[in-house]
């Protein structure tokens, strides 16, 4: 999953199950020719581990994190906890609950310690790619062009459906 | 807050502003004359701290861990991440969501790292010394027989209510 | 389903239908050696049953016992009122309201009568049986060794998945 | 609160606090001369006497119980598992979930034990009453007509409200 | 489905599509010898029809009235309006909100028009007619004979389930 | 209420107490200068002159009913079902599910019998006057200039607001 | 999509795939000899002419717009911030939260743009179509008729609908 | 409000009510010496003003855009359909619904325009400041020094909370 340049954006889930929606993220980012690195670390079974990767990850040269989680999610927030880089929550429909105990696991994050939270399920884990590409176009103008030129993509997509 | 004799119950919370909930585990602790020690720990803005605390907890001779959490409450999951003690949870209604958010974030555990969860705010505060209680009495009958008197103390009480 | 041992964990479940729930504890008890029991007993249709159980359950050698229910969930309460062993309620979903009637008619327990709550479904069976063992830890090292030895079992899991 | 007839309905609710919304049903009952009895009676914290009160309703002419409570509210089930009288329950409003906990505890009863569930708080202590003068009204033509007169009395209360 | 017999119970459903649910009342009240009728009757397309069966249900020696219905579910409540039977209302899963919308438009009556509500659902269906039995088992020993003999057979029925 | 010139729009509501709520929606209409009429009709307490009142409202000249109902909210269903007139429905928070309870049961109407629903509460109130306005101004020009007025004048006052 | 006569309802949808649903409303249209015309626009995706679109509808002929959307559902609530015409908005089902946030994203509008919500799904599509239909019926009488006439040919369907 | 240095973020809101939880963003920025505006715009009401607002925020100088709004929440949603830059949505609680409506009408968004979503209320104002005070700070290394020593302070403060 690692490339040869080193990554900007960090993908982490708590489980392989997860793979299936985070693997949206991955693949827009794959689109923008973002580099990036994919984990599996959980908040609960590998906390030293998670909390080890998100301490280290700004040094590792990542500028934002994306992370997933469903049930009580605290992946997020967790990560959060020991970076300064920002973070986005994805929130997975992976209980009886439907998702809604992710998205208010990771979107009620206390005053000081923000996560951005996107939508549930794949909607959401390609949008916090989007997202993140739009935080690394403050500062990459080429970047920005593509992302300007993905948007228009999808507008001509809209405008062209027809119905029946 | 630390007594002479070794602390048995750890009871924690994310903010000071728990305390008004959470010291009701307290009230019942030390009716139950359980040595308890409590403290603010945020697993955001302290991770380290938190996780050192519930990491040394058994070592340190603590039995039963409680943590109170509002909104996206991971303290008692986190903590139960990082030791091997019955860890009890207690959703505080801190937000415009009124509790649920706490409470889906700390019961919504996944398959591995559990939290007992309790009612939200003071029922479940109370509620949660009371299950430490009974743990502790499994090989304490003294404690048990006081458990067991309370419990009628209570039973008495609703027998005696009148109504007008 | 009894075993030559005598019993530490007793399972009670409202029906039948429960079971492939419910028998994720069951696993998950086995797996530790811990001996438990398993029956249907039902807060509404054998109320005296359910109570008698409950009420001898300690005598019988029970520590721990575990309840799942779905819908108006109330068996764990029920059989809390009775004993003053811990009592761990694991909601189902049995409804078409998807979990969140059993989890709010077990968690919200009022002041006096705890029943320590675990998530909707399967992960909260397993994590009942593990709570129970981390209860019977605190008088048992051996048991804790393995509850530590699986956590790290767990632990290597995660960090050996691999992405695609 | 006895009153020298047989009392023909049971009034029973978990807490002395839950009076100020059932004394709704007791003046419903009141207005139309239905002999009743109030009690408060614990699922969790007297769950022998709240048993025995039901099992005994009937032998002591008692024709309806209506049962109120909130949180995890137990009470209308656990008192309909020991009786074949009708049981009507109302859910109170007592906690941080706002009585939403107390409605899906009470409704969603299993097949076979029916509880007949009226609205949160105090229109559905009223309309407990009133559902049970309907059912008495069954078999006592005089209480029918009190009770035909009554709903007349309400009609012509609306038909006769005017906007400033 | 009109029986020779004068029916005591009215059952009706707001459409055709609900008689998979509400079928479940049409069998305990058979399985009880209780004769009913079972109508498709709208509170919306075919409200003259509604509230004059509703008017005319008691004269007709109807006892007690059962309506089901799913989304804006009004009918239980405008039969209600019309009559001074009890009425018992079954909340159906008829749409995207999974029953919680039938549930609160059918049990959040006003003061002055209960509607005893039950589950959302089969089981709701079938606990309607077994309320439905109760209310006619006061004035009927012989039903009141069978109904405690089929509790007592689904006692024996849960205390005889085996797990594997 | 009435005025001399034909009412144009009815608003109606279940009870005095929602008055408070709906009086914005004829607040709304003076502004305009649409005639209007407000009546407090109860689906369940006064059905008859509901139901009358709805079925003979086009007869009188209204153009657009307007009904408010807290709780199981019935009354705009119910008046929808007697007349071919649009009809707007505002959920109001009366009870203790603040107005979730009254938002359901007035907008999941089934196929067949619409309910235009507005938001919960005073601006609800307010918007199903201005949709009455924007319905009647297709065919009254002038009434559609006042709207388009109307409309710039919030428009202003929402630029000229400053903070600080 | 476009008719040869004036379209007078216009339809729109933020995807192609909400077509399955928003065709219900085209079909109501087309039973009704209603002219329309279909169209997908996004609030997001194409925003510049979702505007557009609004903002010309009266001028193009239109009188009505139905907007349907899931998820985050803006596109009704943009559409009626530029036009007059009434806007009638329709929830889709299209996330894992079930069409609860479609529902609250598109009824909770602020005072002074209303937007008429329909039930979630396709129950919800066909009724704005309806709603649609009686508004425009104030100004054709044989619109109207044929109202009518389809609502009785609904209560017919209701009252020739048997039970086994 | 604007400030003689370009303004870095922007902060947006539908109406003056919603300073009194925005006003925690322009709190943190301040603290953080990052320049800023604050507008009132409102999605529903200024349409073209906002769209406008946020086409050229980019071009003004702006990094990131915060934008808070309540009930049917489409500010944030809108805002970025309109810019290539990262988009912070707050959602407030002003409705009877508290919040969850304007948590689901900006967290839930299609997939293509995202919004990242923070906890409802003040924390979350504040939390979206801290989030674009992270994003400022990749290219910003004494911004970055600045966040990371508010982080120390914050920690510091919790680590002094005593109880009692």
């Amino acid at each position: 999953m690692t490339e040869v340049r080193t990554p900007l954006v960090g993908i982490v889930m708590g489980s392989r199950n997860d793979w299936s929606v985070m693997s949206e993220a991955k693949a827009i980012l794959d689109a923008f020719d973002v580099p990036c690195e994919a984990r599996v670390l959980s908040a609960h079974r590998t906390p030293d581990e998670a909390l080890a990767w998100s301490a280290g990850a700004a040094e590792r040269g990542l500028k934002v994190l994306i992370a997933g989680a469903g049930g009580a999610a605290h992946l997020p927030g967790v990560l959060a906890a020991k970076t300064l880089l920002p973070v986005f929550g994805v929130p997975i429909d992976a209980t009886a609950l439907q998702g809604m105990d992710a998205l208010l696991a990771i979107v009620q994050m206390p005053k000081g310690i923000p996560v951005g939270t996107l939508a549930v399920g794949k909607a959401g884990a390609a949008n916090a790619a989007l997202l993140a590409v739009a935080v690394l176009a403050l500062s990459d103008p080429a970047l920005g062009a593509r992302l300007a030129a993905w948007r228009e993509t999808r507008k001509r997509e809209v405008l062209g459906q027809t119905l029946d």
